[in-house]
């Protein structure tokens, strides 16, 4: 499959823009006329840039409002058309995309537009050049994929095909079945974007919200495969209109493109698989083009261990932090100055090591979490299939015998490990830690990772989706807005289908909302809480207080509401109240959550007790954390 | 008239927003119960804070989905009913919001909801407090005012009445001519918010696009006198949701609150004076509350002078470039370092003044615009008038026998000053200079200020317009979003009805834009470019390349675009590309362009020729000048 972008879809100078589409491995271009206009040189200046950065420029658009017009205004079309045939001509692209007419002077009528289309595909086939028609779904007459096809189809000219976008044709509520039954030799060229699911009109969801495929709501994939079914061996080309792109950096956005497009790629290949399978009913065709193919997703398991960059005297802090709340030193790196704590499944990695990648993340960052490690059922073929989307692995300082633990950089630039469990139930990276066999655990506060909250970086939400969607398989959850009294915060969680890792990733949307001062770089993420489950809140929250652990204090008018709100037990509630512990409900699911004081400003814990099938955070609640934390004297030391 | 805000209109905790709303000198305020919920305190505290402040606390809200409900759901409401009128006694609310039942479970019965809120209100009376019953836009079956009305009069109980809001009521294509009929005493709260026109769905606008009447494009002053015929005489309260005024400086926004409240109280009164001059026809009734009664605003003559913070180099620097602008040396203040240049009706102040305001400003800026001056009929109505509307007077220091002249500082903290022009045609200001007389002068370039654009921080156009509309009785004009090369940009021209004054103000929606770069602090506002108009562009071009000018040299792309577009004479086109000319249509209209270089990459200059009432300022161009300039060697020295 040949792989494009238009340029519209980037920030920046035209030749920038180039440069950065084919470091990230296009094979094509599709040239946005206003990047040409406002480009100080010549046409011919960026055929030679393209064909220096071995890029083919496979498209030139657009072209609009050409079709179904009286024939004074059909002579002028024509006389536009030649001057564009003319700069097709010097740019060296072979294809123009002609959009439908979207004036209100346009002439409903399909034998003018086909006679019109056709006058045109005459002058530019003259000259070798093609041209492509393309339904917009806020044409004035023709806005589906199949009217602009009945319209070619009479048209009958050798250099005029259909040009097909999967944002104008998932847009309307139209079947769009009928592609796959299109002559494929006829769809001269395939636009793909995705958009999220808002209520507002089309045209401006497609002029300022489209996005790439796999960070919105349409099934690109199942696009693209009717696509293929119909015999298409085209390009596939990425045409992304979106505000926040277009002042992106404009190599990760690229990467970015890149990403989606491969996962567009396994999308379609996963359903023509699919059909394989199911064969007995019918005989697929045989593909005629090469598809992505990387290693299947490894199985999360859960996280296997979050590690904190810390110099010795916040280790010294944040172990005392972590004694209160229940953990144990389990152990001490057998080479490097790295600390291991847990309880239950949970382990905390503390590392003050110098000169290490962590080391520089704390100088950055200063206390905060530099790497998470998943637990795999196969860490190689995690880190392969991340290598496949265009990831960076990573290699750590590994001494003498020790375990190389297979690594990712993500987009933001933290660390993502990949582990798995032994034959014997131990997790193999602790191999690397001289364990502590003192007396017998007690019973731990908390049992596992309920979910790690991180905060992005304004416009870094949809690349973090994309990312976890494609390298672990996992799927984002309904955006959620949450107020923060100095602003907006908007929230998706991303998770596996198993729920055993949890994400919420936060955006604020000023600079004044506290998840936003917690991002201490606008370079990378942050992990801002942490939430533990427990199988009991209450007794846990009895045993934090006795420890002296400092909690969120939660306002009393918080408990009134809820009186209002749900049908409580009095004693409950007053227990509620005293031990500071919030409340939701969902369907007959209940969920019961405090949080700790934030270690040196940076990040806090949570306890969760979920119970009856809970599936959410606790978003209701998300605004009075964040009211409690913003107003002074809200941190009480409940010493027992 | 007493005039109030709601909470949820601010940024900040409850107790800031409640001492920011007492600083703007609002008689009370709406507590948004979410505000309450989050705040640690009590709601005594609440109570007592807004009495210390001398705020009524005036309504407390929302009750959600109370009516319409089935049996076992109503014991439900009223027990949680009877937890909020406890918190109201305590909090010393005397009117509580019911808004229109959202569920889609809620049932269509407009008796059963008359019987439901009786109930209710039977309640809220026995403890001396009312309900107040309104319409939500998207109530699942009652959201416009008369059929809230309906059900508010067939329920009859004096302890429950109606509760009006612009927002909901004009978001609709429904009649509300009637409110005018309604009972003014049943109306018990009047709630005033204002929105742009936006192509999507109400729910959406509503939660995150309202602003601040004036800001908008509803007529809020319209609604407001309807309410006044109606007889209302309750407070006049502004509820805004706002996602950028959610992280907007607090005082700053109860500010311009105020003032978008005076606002509505003036439209208000002209409609009641307009109809008490057409008294012929119907006696309206006599007003039963006092209305905002400000100067009117001073007529408007155009641009005086624009003032500029120099230092001595860039004193020297910008009137070398001036001078190959054509402009002339007209004199030097008496007693302070400052130039006076001109030519034809333009004039340009260069303040080098140490220990003056434009030296602070030149300090924090750079070479910049540092006031501007209007010419008006009457600068001391002006100045009454923007006294009235909340703005500060600025004094500056004044030599013996110079002129004070009367100035007011905007939002930003740029100077505005207003002159007149004599009997004798000389503007006021020009006594303090000491005007050289030399030889008569060449016909100018340019002959006067087309119009002054400028680039606002991120969140300040809405405040921007509130300031000119009401200050300047200037209009806004539509919003174009022009692409830089590097993100969005948000354009919004502010002008009087006779384009004396035009103010085209620019938000960069990322921080990339040549236009957020060209700001050189979040807090203030910056010229970007000052557009001169000529009666002949191409002779004033033809003697700038004869004087040097270095101008922004335009893609060759352009203009082929510009052949394919436009039926131009190739002549035209040739000499037009030969000096970097850019070209708009408007119907008849044309209009014609060129830009300098920027000064000291802080502003620029545009000379303009409009032909045939061309009335737009070339925004399909602007995207060519932001991609031109942002790539090098761009800018051509054109020496003749």
């Amino acid at each position: 499959m040949r792989r494009s972008i238009a340029t519209v879809s980037l920030s920046g100078t035209l030749p920038e823009k180039l440069e950065a589409i084919a470091a990230a491995r296009f094979d094509g271009v599709e040239i946005f006329e206003p990047d040409l206009t406002g480009f100080p040189g010549r046409p011919r200046d960026i055929r030679d840039m393209a064909a220096d950065l071995g890029l083919t420029i496979e498209l030139f658009q657009p072209f609009r409002n050409a079709e179904g017009v009286d024939r004074a205004g059909f002579d002028r079309v024509l006389r536009r058309l030649d001057r564009k045939l003319d700069l097709m001509e010097e740019l060296g692209a072979p294809l123009m995309l002609v959009c439908s007419n979207v004036e209100p002077y346009a002439i409903n009528d399909d034998g003018l537009a086909a006679e019109q289309l056709w006058a045109m595909a005459e002058r530019a086939g003259a000259r070798g050049l093609r041209l492509g028609y393309e339904a917009l779904a806020w044409g004035t007459h023709v806005s589906t994929f199949d009217h602009a096809w009945r319209i070619v189809e009479r048209a009958d000219h050798p250099h005029l095909g259909l040009i097909l976008d999967s944002f104008h044709t998932l847009a309307l509520p139209h079947d769009w079945s009928g592609i796959a039954d299109l002559p494929g030799e006829r769809i001269f060229f395939v636009q793909l974007a995705d958009a999220p699911r808002l209520d507002m009109a089309t045209l401006m969801l497609s002029r300022h919200h489209r996005c790439l495929p796999g960070q919105g709501e349409r099934d690109v994939g199942a696009f693209t495969d009717a696509v293929l079914r119909a015999g298409y061996t085209g390009p596939l080309s990425l045409e992304i209109f979106n505000d926040s792109l277009r002042s992106a950096p404009t190599r990760q956005t690229a990467k970015d493109a890149m990403r989606s497009l491969l996962h567009v790629e396994e999308r379609a290949r996963r359903l023509e698989e699919a059909r394989r399978a199911d064969a007995a009913s019918h005989r697929p065709a045989p593909r005629r083009v090469e598809l992505f193919d990387p290693p299947a997703p490894a199985r999360l398991d859960g996280v296997a261990f979050v590690e904190f960059a810390v110099n010795h005297a916040t280790q010294a802090a944040l172990a005392a932090d972590l004694l209160r709340l229940g953990f144990h030193r389990l152990g001490r790196h057998r080479s490097k100055d790295v600390d291991l704590y847990g309880m239950g499944d949970i382990r905390f990695v503390l590392n003050a090591e110098a000169h290490s990648t962590a080391h520089s993340y704390y100088l950055l960052h200063g206390a905060s979490v530099c790497a998470i490690a998943y637990e795999v059922d196969d860490p190689l073929r995690a880190v392969g299939r991340a290598e496949a989307f265009g990831c960076h692995r990573f290699e750590g300082r590994v001494g003498p015998n020790e375990l190389s633990l297979p690594g990712i950089r993500t987009v933001g630039g933290e660390l993502v490990y990949f582990t798995r469990r032994r034959a014997d139930g131990s997790i193999d990276f602790e191999t690397d830690f001289r364990l502590e066999t003192g007396d017998a655990l007690p019973t731990p506060t908390a049992h596992r990772i309920d979910h790690i909250a991180q905060v992005l970086p304004e416009g870094a939400l949809d690349s973090a989706v994309l990312f976890h969607r494609t390298v672990l398989d996992m799927e984002p959850e309904p955006v959620v807005t949450l107020a923060d009294p100095f602003g907006l915060v908007r929230s998706r969680a991303i998770s596996d289908h198993r729920r055993r890792v949890r994400f919420p990733l936060n955006i604020a949307s000023g600079r004044n909302t506290g998840a936003a001062r917690s991002v201490s770089t606008y370079l990378g993420a942050g992990v801002h809480h942490i939430a533990l489950e427990t199988a009991d809140l209450f007794a846990a929250a009895e045993r934090l207080r006795a420890n002296g652990v400092e909690i969120l204090a939660i306002p009393a008018n918080y408990y009134d509401d809820l009186a209002a709100r749900f049908d409580l037990d009095d004693d409950l509630l007053a227990t509620m109240a005293r031990l500071n512990i919030l409340y939701d409900r969902q369907g007959d699911g209940e969920f019961f959550q405090l949080y700790t004081q934030p270690f040196q400003g940076r990040f806090f814990f949570e306890l969760v007790e979920r119970r009856g099938g809970y599936d959410q955070y606790g978003a209701a609640n998300a605004p009075i954390r964040m009211a409690a934390s913003s107003q002074p004297g809200t941190f009480d030391t409940l010493v027992g």
